[in-house]
Protein backbone atom coordinates (compact mmCIF):
# COMPACT_ATOMS: atom_id res chain seq x y z
CA UNK A 1 0.00 0.00 0.00
CA UNK A 2 2.89 2.27 0.32
CA UNK A 3 3.70 4.51 -2.86
CA UNK A 4 6.06 7.28 -3.65
CA UNK A 5 4.12 10.56 -3.59
CA UNK A 6 5.35 14.13 -3.78
CA UNK A 7 3.13 14.94 -0.38
CA UNK A 8 4.88 12.61 1.39
CA UNK A 9 7.82 13.61 3.48
CA UNK A 10 11.11 12.25 4.62
CA UNK A 11 9.82 9.36 7.12
CA UNK A 12 6.25 9.32 5.73
CA UNK A 13 4.42 6.79 3.94
CA UNK A 14 1.59 7.09 1.62
CA UNK A 15 -1.09 4.74 2.61
CA UNK A 16 -3.92 3.45 0.33
CA UNK A 17 -6.94 3.43 3.04
CA UNK A 18 -8.63 1.29 0.25
CA UNK A 19 -11.83 3.13 0.78
CA UNK A 20 -13.50 5.76 -1.72
CA UNK A 21 -10.29 6.40 -2.78
CA UNK A 22 -8.71 7.86 0.22
CA UNK A 23 -5.01 8.36 0.85
CA UNK A 24 -3.39 8.86 4.21
CA UNK A 25 0.14 9.91 4.92
CA UNK A 26 1.52 8.29 7.95
CA UNK A 27 4.77 8.16 9.75
CA UNK A 28 5.69 4.46 10.33
CA UNK A 29 7.18 3.80 13.97
CA UNK A 30 5.87 7.29 15.26
CA UNK A 31 2.53 8.18 14.14
CA UNK A 32 -0.28 5.40 12.80
CA UNK A 33 -3.87 4.99 13.18
CA UNK A 34 -5.08 2.06 14.51
CA UNK A 35 -7.75 0.05 14.74
CA UNK A 36 -9.74 2.30 17.24
CA UNK A 37 -9.87 5.24 15.04
CA UNK A 38 -11.51 3.31 12.45
CA UNK A 39 -13.93 1.78 15.19
CA UNK A 40 -14.70 5.44 16.31
CA UNK A 41 -15.41 6.39 12.83
CA UNK A 42 -17.94 3.65 12.29
CA UNK A 43 -19.56 4.23 15.75
CA UNK A 44 -20.34 7.76 15.89
CA UNK A 45 -23.60 8.71 14.41
CA UNK A 46 -23.41 11.94 11.60
CA UNK A 47 -26.50 14.01 10.22
CA UNK A 48 -26.71 14.22 6.53
CA UNK A 49 -25.39 17.75 5.70
CA UNK A 50 -23.85 17.80 9.25
CA UNK A 51 -20.82 19.51 11.13
CA UNK A 52 -18.57 17.15 12.90
CA UNK A 53 -15.57 18.30 14.91
CA UNK A 54 -12.95 15.57 15.46
CA UNK A 55 -10.63 15.84 18.54
CA UNK A 56 -7.26 14.75 18.79
CA UNK A 57 -6.97 13.71 15.01
CA UNK A 58 -4.12 13.18 14.88
CA UNK A 59 -3.06 12.63 10.91
CA UNK A 60 -6.52 12.99 10.17
CA UNK A 61 -7.23 9.47 10.03
CA UNK A 62 -11.77 9.97 11.96
CA UNK A 63 -12.04 13.15 9.61
CA UNK A 64 -10.81 11.31 6.41
CA UNK A 65 -13.16 8.24 6.94
CA UNK A 66 -16.09 10.16 7.93
CA UNK A 67 -15.60 12.10 4.80
CA UNK A 68 -15.65 8.72 2.84
CA UNK A 69 -18.61 7.57 4.89
CA UNK A 70 -20.20 10.78 2.73
CA UNK A 71 -22.55 11.78 5.72
CA UNK A 72 -20.89 15.59 6.87
CA UNK A 73 -21.21 17.98 5.26
CA UNK A 74 -18.10 19.88 7.00
CA UNK A 75 -15.65 17.99 9.14
CA UNK A 76 -13.19 20.30 11.32
CA UNK A 77 -10.18 18.13 12.69
CA UNK A 78 -8.53 19.31 16.06
CA UNK A 79 -5.11 18.95 16.50
CA UNK A 80 -1.94 19.81 19.04
CA UNK A 81 0.86 18.97 17.56
CA UNK A 82 2.18 21.12 14.89
CA UNK A 83 4.12 18.69 12.73
CA UNK A 84 1.20 16.08 13.10
CA UNK A 85 -1.14 19.09 11.91
CA UNK A 86 0.64 19.96 9.23
CA UNK A 87 0.59 16.36 7.86
CA UNK A 88 -2.61 15.79 8.38
CA UNK A 89 -3.26 18.78 6.41
CA UNK A 90 -1.34 17.51 3.65
CA UNK A 91 -2.90 14.36 3.76
CA UNK A 92 -6.63 16.67 3.54
CA UNK A 93 -4.68 18.22 0.16
CA UNK A 94 -3.58 15.14 -1.80
CA UNK A 95 -7.22 14.03 -1.46
CA UNK A 96 -8.98 17.32 -2.91
CA UNK A 97 -10.47 18.13 0.49
CA UNK A 98 -9.47 21.19 1.27
CA UNK A 99 -12.79 22.53 1.20
CA UNK A 100 -14.38 19.82 3.08
CA UNK A 101 -12.23 18.89 5.94
CA UNK A 102 -10.39 21.52 7.70
CA UNK A 103 -7.60 20.79 10.23
CA UNK A 104 -6.72 23.30 13.16
CA UNK A 105 -3.31 23.31 15.06
CA UNK A 106 -4.98 23.85 18.24
CA UNK A 107 -5.19 23.12 22.04
CA UNK A 108 -8.70 21.31 22.91
CA UNK A 109 -8.65 23.01 25.22
CA UNK A 110 -9.26 26.64 23.28
CA UNK A 111 -11.30 24.45 20.11
CA UNK A 112 -14.97 25.49 21.27
CA UNK A 113 -14.09 29.78 21.50
CA UNK A 114 -12.30 29.49 18.58
CA UNK A 115 -14.44 27.27 16.44
CA UNK A 116 -17.57 28.39 18.14
CA UNK A 117 -19.91 26.94 20.82
CA UNK A 118 -22.55 24.87 19.85
CA UNK A 119 -21.44 24.79 16.29
CA UNK A 120 -20.62 20.91 15.84
CA UNK A 121 -24.02 18.05 15.51
CA UNK A 122 -21.54 15.25 16.09
CA UNK A 123 -17.74 15.35 18.31
CA UNK A 124 -15.45 12.59 17.48
CA UNK A 125 -12.87 11.98 20.32
CA UNK A 126 -10.13 9.14 20.20
CA UNK A 127 -7.77 10.77 23.16
CA UNK A 128 -4.63 9.75 24.69
CA UNK A 129 -5.29 6.86 26.47
CA UNK A 130 -2.79 6.53 29.22
CA UNK A 131 -3.24 9.00 32.81
CA UNK A 132 -0.80 12.09 32.67
CA UNK A 133 2.64 10.95 34.23
CA UNK A 134 3.19 7.64 33.29
CA UNK A 135 5.58 8.37 29.99
CA UNK A 136 8.77 8.21 30.42
CA UNK A 137 11.09 11.41 31.01
CA UNK A 138 12.30 12.68 27.90
CA UNK A 139 9.75 10.66 26.16
CA UNK A 140 7.71 14.02 24.76
CA UNK A 141 8.01 12.64 20.95
CA UNK A 142 4.89 12.60 18.83
CA UNK A 143 3.80 9.25 19.98
CA UNK A 144 3.97 9.57 23.35
CA UNK A 145 1.64 12.97 23.29
CA UNK A 146 -0.84 11.07 21.46
CA UNK A 147 -0.52 8.36 23.41
CA UNK A 148 -0.31 10.27 27.44
CA UNK A 149 -2.32 12.85 29.17
CA UNK A 150 0.45 15.29 28.35
CA UNK A 151 -0.98 18.02 26.78
CA UNK A 152 -4.73 17.21 27.48
CA UNK A 153 -6.77 15.21 30.18
CA UNK A 154 -10.38 13.11 29.53
CA UNK A 155 -11.64 15.77 31.53
CA UNK A 156 -10.30 18.20 29.03
CA UNK A 157 -12.04 16.39 26.27
CA UNK A 158 -15.39 16.13 27.72
CA UNK A 159 -15.73 19.57 28.18
CA UNK A 160 -14.23 20.73 25.14
CA UNK A 161 -16.99 18.47 23.30
CA UNK A 162 -20.06 19.15 25.40
CA UNK A 163 -19.07 22.92 24.25
CA UNK A 164 -19.07 22.30 21.03
CA UNK A 165 -21.77 20.47 20.30
CA UNK A 166 -25.37 21.87 19.96
CA UNK A 167 -27.92 20.53 22.11
CA UNK A 168 -29.07 17.22 20.95
CA UNK A 169 -25.96 17.15 19.58
CA UNK A 170 -24.07 13.67 19.73
CA UNK A 171 -19.85 12.82 21.13
CA UNK A 172 -18.58 9.59 20.07
CA UNK A 173 -15.22 8.25 22.12
CA UNK A 174 -12.76 5.53 21.84
CA UNK A 175 -11.13 4.48 25.03
CA UNK A 176 -9.71 2.03 27.13
CA UNK A 177 -11.97 -0.06 29.17
CA UNK A 178 -10.09 0.82 32.61
CA UNK A 179 -11.13 3.93 32.39
CA UNK A 180 -14.73 3.21 31.93
CA UNK A 181 -15.80 4.44 34.63
CA UNK A 182 -14.35 8.36 35.12
CA UNK A 183 -15.06 8.80 31.31
CA UNK A 184 -18.24 8.02 31.78
CA UNK A 185 -18.90 10.07 34.92
CA UNK A 186 -17.63 12.95 32.92
CA UNK A 187 -20.23 12.19 30.34
CA UNK A 188 -22.84 12.70 32.91
CA UNK A 189 -21.43 15.99 34.33
CA UNK A 190 -21.07 18.09 31.51
CA UNK A 191 -24.48 16.95 30.27
CA UNK A 192 -23.05 14.82 27.48
CA UNK A 193 -25.83 11.71 28.70
CA UNK A 194 -24.78 8.45 27.94
CA UNK A 195 -26.73 6.66 25.14
CA UNK A 196 -24.86 4.23 23.56
CA UNK A 197 -22.62 1.62 24.76
CA UNK A 198 -20.21 -1.21 23.46
CA UNK A 199 -17.26 -3.34 24.29
CA UNK A 200 -14.81 -3.90 21.99
CA UNK A 201 -13.74 -8.11 22.23
CA UNK A 202 -11.15 -9.99 20.77
CA UNK A 203 -13.28 -12.60 20.91
CA UNK A 204 -16.38 -13.63 21.89
CA UNK A 205 -15.31 -15.34 25.42
CA UNK A 206 -12.78 -12.63 25.96
CA UNK A 207 -12.53 -9.36 28.25
CA UNK A 208 -12.85 -6.42 26.12
CA UNK A 209 -10.00 -4.33 25.02
CA UNK A 210 -11.58 -1.17 24.53
CA UNK A 211 -14.98 0.42 24.51
CA UNK A 212 -17.33 2.97 22.42
CA UNK A 213 -19.62 5.35 23.97
CA UNK A 214 -22.02 7.93 22.89
CA UNK A 215 -23.47 10.83 24.59
CA UNK A 216 -26.08 13.20 23.64
CA UNK A 217 -26.12 16.63 24.67
CA UNK A 218 -28.85 17.44 27.15
CA UNK A 219 -30.55 13.62 26.42
CA UNK A 220 -32.70 12.21 29.16
CA UNK A 221 -30.52 9.05 30.86
CA UNK A 222 -30.56 5.85 29.50
CA UNK A 223 -27.96 3.84 28.32
CA UNK A 224 -28.73 1.23 25.00
CA UNK A 225 -25.66 -1.36 25.73
CA UNK A 226 -25.09 -2.46 22.43
CA UNK A 227 -23.74 -6.45 21.39
CA UNK A 228 -19.92 -6.32 21.97
CA UNK A 229 -18.19 -5.81 19.06
CA UNK A 230 -16.08 -8.82 18.57
CA UNK A 231 -12.72 -8.55 16.10
CA UNK A 232 -12.05 -12.53 15.53
CA UNK A 233 -14.18 -15.55 15.47
CA UNK A 234 -12.95 -18.48 17.39
CA UNK A 235 -10.80 -20.02 14.47
CA UNK A 236 -8.47 -16.45 14.61
CA UNK A 237 -9.95 -15.26 11.38
CA UNK A 238 -11.71 -11.50 11.37
CA UNK A 239 -15.70 -11.20 11.78
CA UNK A 240 -17.87 -10.32 8.84
CA UNK A 241 -18.50 -7.11 11.53
CA UNK A 242 -14.58 -6.12 11.26
CA UNK A 243 -14.67 -6.55 7.75
CA UNK A 244 -17.49 -4.64 7.19
CA UNK A 245 -16.15 -2.10 9.20
CA UNK A 246 -12.97 -2.01 7.13
CA UNK A 247 -14.95 -1.99 3.80
CA UNK A 248 -13.70 -5.11 3.23
CA UNK A 249 -17.39 -6.48 2.83
CA UNK B 1 -38.98 -28.49 45.40
CA UNK B 2 -42.14 -27.45 46.88
CA UNK B 3 -42.83 -28.88 50.77
CA UNK B 4 -44.95 -28.14 53.12
CA UNK B 5 -42.81 -26.56 56.20
CA UNK B 6 -44.76 -24.98 58.96
CA UNK B 7 -42.62 -22.10 58.57
CA UNK B 8 -44.61 -20.74 55.76
CA UNK B 9 -47.71 -18.83 55.76
CA UNK B 10 -50.60 -18.87 53.67
CA UNK B 11 -49.53 -17.99 50.15
CA UNK B 12 -45.70 -19.12 50.52
CA UNK B 13 -43.72 -21.67 49.17
CA UNK B 14 -40.67 -22.99 50.93
CA UNK B 15 -38.10 -23.86 48.13
CA UNK B 16 -34.77 -25.95 48.35
CA UNK B 17 -31.79 -23.66 47.08
CA UNK B 18 -30.08 -26.92 46.27
CA UNK B 19 -26.94 -25.31 47.86
CA UNK B 20 -25.31 -26.10 51.07
CA UNK B 21 -28.84 -27.48 52.56
CA UNK B 22 -30.37 -24.08 52.07
CA UNK B 23 -34.27 -23.71 51.57
CA UNK B 24 -35.93 -19.96 51.27
CA UNK B 25 -39.59 -19.26 51.91
CA UNK B 26 -40.93 -17.32 48.55
CA UNK B 27 -44.44 -15.90 47.63
CA UNK B 28 -44.85 -16.93 44.32
CA UNK B 29 -46.46 -14.04 42.03
CA UNK B 30 -45.56 -11.50 44.54
CA UNK B 31 -41.96 -12.07 45.86
CA UNK B 32 -39.51 -14.22 43.89
CA UNK B 33 -35.85 -14.16 43.45
CA UNK B 34 -34.24 -13.71 40.48
CA UNK B 35 -30.90 -14.48 38.42
CA UNK B 36 -29.50 -11.42 38.84
CA UNK B 37 -29.80 -11.88 43.12
CA UNK B 38 -27.94 -15.69 42.46
CA UNK B 39 -25.06 -13.78 39.86
CA UNK B 40 -24.65 -10.86 42.59
CA UNK B 41 -23.98 -13.37 45.38
CA UNK B 42 -21.43 -14.54 42.95
CA UNK B 43 -19.95 -11.85 41.79
CA UNK B 44 -19.52 -10.07 45.25
CA UNK B 45 -16.12 -10.41 46.83
CA UNK B 46 -15.92 -11.46 50.66
CA UNK B 47 -12.81 -11.63 52.73
CA UNK B 48 -13.08 -14.52 55.24
CA UNK B 49 -14.24 -13.55 58.62
CA UNK B 50 -16.14 -10.45 56.70
CA UNK B 51 -19.07 -8.58 57.87
CA UNK B 52 -21.67 -8.14 54.71
CA UNK B 53 -24.63 -5.68 54.34
CA UNK B 54 -27.02 -6.25 51.50
CA UNK B 55 -29.09 -3.37 51.06
CA UNK B 56 -32.86 -4.18 49.71
CA UNK B 57 -32.33 -7.46 50.73
CA UNK B 58 -36.02 -8.86 50.22
CA UNK B 59 -36.68 -12.50 51.10
CA UNK B 60 -33.13 -13.13 52.35
CA UNK B 61 -31.61 -14.57 49.02
CA UNK B 62 -28.50 -12.91 48.99
CA UNK B 63 -27.59 -13.15 52.22
CA UNK B 64 -28.22 -16.98 52.44
CA UNK B 65 -26.37 -17.72 49.06
CA UNK B 66 -23.44 -15.59 50.73
CA UNK B 67 -23.29 -17.67 53.28
CA UNK B 68 -23.53 -20.85 52.02
CA UNK B 69 -20.24 -19.27 50.13
CA UNK B 70 -19.33 -19.76 53.35
CA UNK B 71 -16.81 -16.76 53.90
CA UNK B 72 -18.66 -14.14 55.78
CA UNK B 73 -18.63 -13.92 59.76
CA UNK B 74 -22.42 -12.00 59.99
CA UNK B 75 -24.41 -10.82 57.10
CA UNK B 76 -26.69 -7.82 57.77
CA UNK B 77 -29.71 -7.46 55.73
CA UNK B 78 -31.33 -4.35 55.40
CA UNK B 79 -35.03 -4.39 53.74
CA UNK B 80 -37.78 -1.89 54.21
CA UNK B 81 -40.88 -4.07 53.51
CA UNK B 82 -42.30 -5.37 56.80
CA UNK B 83 -43.87 -8.05 55.23
CA UNK B 84 -41.06 -9.17 53.07
CA UNK B 85 -38.52 -8.77 56.14
CA UNK B 86 -40.84 -10.87 58.26
CA UNK B 87 -40.56 -13.62 55.67
CA UNK B 88 -36.33 -12.80 55.35
CA UNK B 89 -36.58 -13.78 59.24
CA UNK B 90 -38.50 -16.87 58.70
CA UNK B 91 -36.14 -18.04 56.36
CA UNK B 92 -32.93 -17.37 58.06
CA UNK B 93 -34.71 -18.92 61.34
CA UNK B 94 -35.73 -22.20 59.35
CA UNK B 95 -32.35 -22.82 58.18
CA UNK B 96 -30.84 -22.21 61.54
CA UNK B 97 -28.80 -19.08 60.97
CA UNK B 98 -30.20 -16.51 63.54
CA UNK B 99 -26.88 -16.14 64.92
CA UNK B 100 -25.02 -15.37 61.64
CA UNK B 101 -27.58 -13.42 59.80
CA UNK B 102 -29.46 -10.43 61.37
CA UNK B 103 -32.65 -8.92 59.05
CA UNK B 104 -33.65 -5.22 59.84
CA UNK B 105 -36.53 -4.16 58.62
CA UNK B 106 -35.37 -0.46 57.87
CA UNK B 107 -35.20 2.37 55.21
CA UNK B 108 -31.35 1.92 53.80
CA UNK B 109 -31.43 5.82 53.97
CA UNK B 110 -31.04 4.89 57.78
CA UNK B 111 -29.06 1.76 57.69
CA UNK B 112 -25.23 3.76 58.32
CA UNK B 113 -26.99 5.49 61.73
CA UNK B 114 -28.75 2.36 62.52
CA UNK B 115 -26.10 -0.15 61.47
CA UNK B 116 -22.94 2.23 61.73
CA UNK B 117 -20.98 3.93 60.02
CA UNK B 118 -17.81 1.83 58.27
CA UNK B 119 -19.42 -1.42 59.41
CA UNK B 120 -18.81 -3.35 56.79
CA UNK B 121 -16.62 -5.03 54.97
CA UNK B 122 -18.67 -5.75 51.98
CA UNK B 123 -22.05 -4.14 50.61
CA UNK B 124 -24.03 -6.03 48.32
CA UNK B 125 -27.18 -4.38 46.41
CA UNK B 126 -29.84 -5.43 43.55
CA UNK B 127 -31.72 -2.51 43.95
CA UNK B 128 -35.21 -1.73 42.35
CA UNK B 129 -34.66 -1.38 38.90
CA UNK B 130 -37.25 0.79 37.69
CA UNK B 131 -37.05 4.74 37.99
CA UNK B 132 -39.34 6.65 40.28
CA UNK B 133 -42.95 7.28 39.14
CA UNK B 134 -43.18 4.47 36.35
CA UNK B 135 -44.91 2.24 38.26
CA UNK B 136 -48.87 2.74 37.93
CA UNK B 137 -51.05 3.84 40.12
CA UNK B 138 -52.41 1.70 43.19
CA UNK B 139 -49.45 -0.56 42.39
CA UNK B 140 -47.77 -0.01 45.85
CA UNK B 141 -47.75 -4.34 46.34
CA UNK B 142 -44.58 -5.69 47.63
CA UNK B 143 -43.58 -6.35 43.92
CA UNK B 144 -44.10 -3.06 43.15
CA UNK B 145 -41.95 -1.77 45.67
CA UNK B 146 -39.29 -3.92 45.01
CA UNK B 147 -39.11 -3.18 41.23
CA UNK B 148 -39.33 0.31 41.11
CA UNK B 149 -37.51 3.24 43.06
CA UNK B 150 -40.84 3.90 45.17
CA UNK B 151 -39.27 4.46 48.70
CA UNK B 152 -35.21 4.29 47.85
CA UNK B 153 -33.96 5.86 44.58
CA UNK B 154 -30.34 4.65 43.10
CA UNK B 155 -28.52 7.65 44.51
CA UNK B 156 -30.21 6.87 47.91
CA UNK B 157 -28.41 3.09 47.62
CA UNK B 158 -24.94 4.02 46.42
CA UNK B 159 -24.64 6.52 49.69
CA UNK B 160 -25.69 4.52 52.17
CA UNK B 161 -23.26 1.75 50.86
CA UNK B 162 -20.58 4.11 50.49
CA UNK B 163 -21.43 5.52 54.09
CA UNK B 164 -21.52 1.65 55.45
CA UNK B 165 -18.52 0.39 53.77
CA UNK B 166 -14.89 0.66 55.76
CA UNK B 167 -12.07 2.80 53.96
CA UNK B 168 -11.11 -0.31 50.88
CA UNK B 169 -13.93 -1.80 51.52
CA UNK B 170 -16.03 -3.60 48.75
CA UNK B 171 -20.02 -2.71 47.00
CA UNK B 172 -21.24 -4.76 44.56
CA UNK B 173 -24.61 -3.83 42.59
CA UNK B 174 -26.41 -5.57 40.11
CA UNK B 175 -28.70 -3.11 37.75
CA UNK B 176 -30.31 -2.99 34.14
CA UNK B 177 -27.79 -2.24 31.79
CA UNK B 178 -29.69 1.67 30.69
CA UNK B 179 -28.41 2.73 34.12
CA UNK B 180 -24.92 1.70 33.96
CA UNK B 181 -23.60 5.17 33.58
CA UNK B 182 -26.11 6.75 36.89
CA UNK B 183 -24.87 3.70 38.43
CA UNK B 184 -20.85 4.10 37.87
CA UNK B 185 -21.49 8.47 38.14
CA UNK B 186 -22.78 8.22 41.50
CA UNK B 187 -20.32 5.31 42.62
CA UNK B 188 -17.52 7.63 41.79
CA UNK B 189 -19.31 10.38 42.84
CA UNK B 190 -19.26 8.48 46.34
CA UNK B 191 -15.96 7.42 46.36
CA UNK B 192 -16.87 4.08 45.44
CA UNK B 193 -14.35 3.76 42.84
CA UNK B 194 -15.41 1.25 40.35
CA UNK B 195 -12.89 -1.36 39.95
CA UNK B 196 -14.79 -4.11 38.24
CA UNK B 197 -17.36 -4.29 35.81
CA UNK B 198 -19.40 -7.22 33.66
CA UNK B 199 -21.83 -7.60 31.24
CA UNK B 200 -24.54 -10.66 31.75
CA UNK B 201 -25.68 -11.85 28.41
CA UNK B 202 -27.97 -14.10 26.72
CA UNK B 203 -25.94 -14.87 24.21
CA UNK B 204 -22.33 -14.49 23.04
CA UNK B 205 -23.37 -12.33 20.36
CA UNK B 206 -26.48 -10.25 21.75
CA UNK B 207 -26.77 -6.90 24.07
CA UNK B 208 -26.48 -7.20 27.29
CA UNK B 209 -29.52 -7.46 29.81
CA UNK B 210 -27.91 -6.60 33.08
CA UNK B 211 -24.43 -5.91 34.61
CA UNK B 212 -22.69 -5.97 37.67
CA UNK B 213 -20.26 -3.59 38.85
CA UNK B 214 -17.92 -3.21 42.22
CA UNK B 215 -16.56 -0.46 44.00
CA UNK B 216 -13.70 0.10 46.18
CA UNK B 217 -14.26 2.70 48.63
CA UNK B 218 -11.35 5.28 48.34
CA UNK B 219 -9.74 3.24 45.91
CA UNK B 220 -7.73 4.49 43.22
CA UNK B 221 -9.08 4.81 39.88
CA UNK B 222 -8.92 1.91 36.84
CA UNK B 223 -11.44 -0.33 36.12
CA UNK B 224 -11.20 -4.29 35.16
CA UNK B 225 -13.80 -4.63 32.60
CA UNK B 226 -14.25 -8.56 32.57
CA UNK B 227 -15.47 -11.07 29.86
CA UNK B 228 -18.91 -10.93 29.79
CA UNK B 229 -21.36 -13.82 31.93
CA UNK B 230 -22.87 -15.58 29.22
CA UNK B 231 -26.37 -17.29 30.11
CA UNK B 232 -26.53 -19.69 27.37
CA UNK B 233 -24.62 -21.09 24.73
CA UNK B 234 -25.30 -20.57 21.31
CA UNK B 235 -27.30 -24.26 21.00
CA UNK B 236 -29.38 -22.94 23.66
CA UNK B 237 -27.61 -24.93 26.57
CA UNK B 238 -26.86 -23.10 29.87
CA UNK B 239 -23.09 -22.18 29.82
CA UNK B 240 -20.75 -23.75 32.22
CA UNK B 241 -20.51 -21.00 34.31
CA UNK B 242 -23.86 -20.63 34.81
CA UNK B 243 -24.53 -23.31 35.83
CA UNK B 244 -21.24 -23.50 38.24
CA UNK B 245 -22.73 -20.41 40.17
CA UNK B 246 -25.84 -22.36 40.52
CA UNK B 247 -24.22 -24.78 42.19
CA UNK B 248 -24.87 -27.63 39.49
CA UNK B 249 -21.72 -28.05 38.15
Amino acid sequence: METENPFARAGERLDDLQFAGLRILQRPGEFCFGTDAVLLSDFAQVRPGGTVVDLCCGGGIVPLLLWGRGRAKRILGVEIQPAVAEMARRSVALNGLTEQIEIFELDLKNAPSRLGKGVADTVTCNPPYGKAGYSLPGENSARSIARHEILCTLADCVASAAALLREGGRAAFVHRCERVAELLSLMEAHRLTPKRLRAVQPRSDAAPILFLAEGVKGAKPGVQWLAPLLLREENGTETEELLRIYHKL
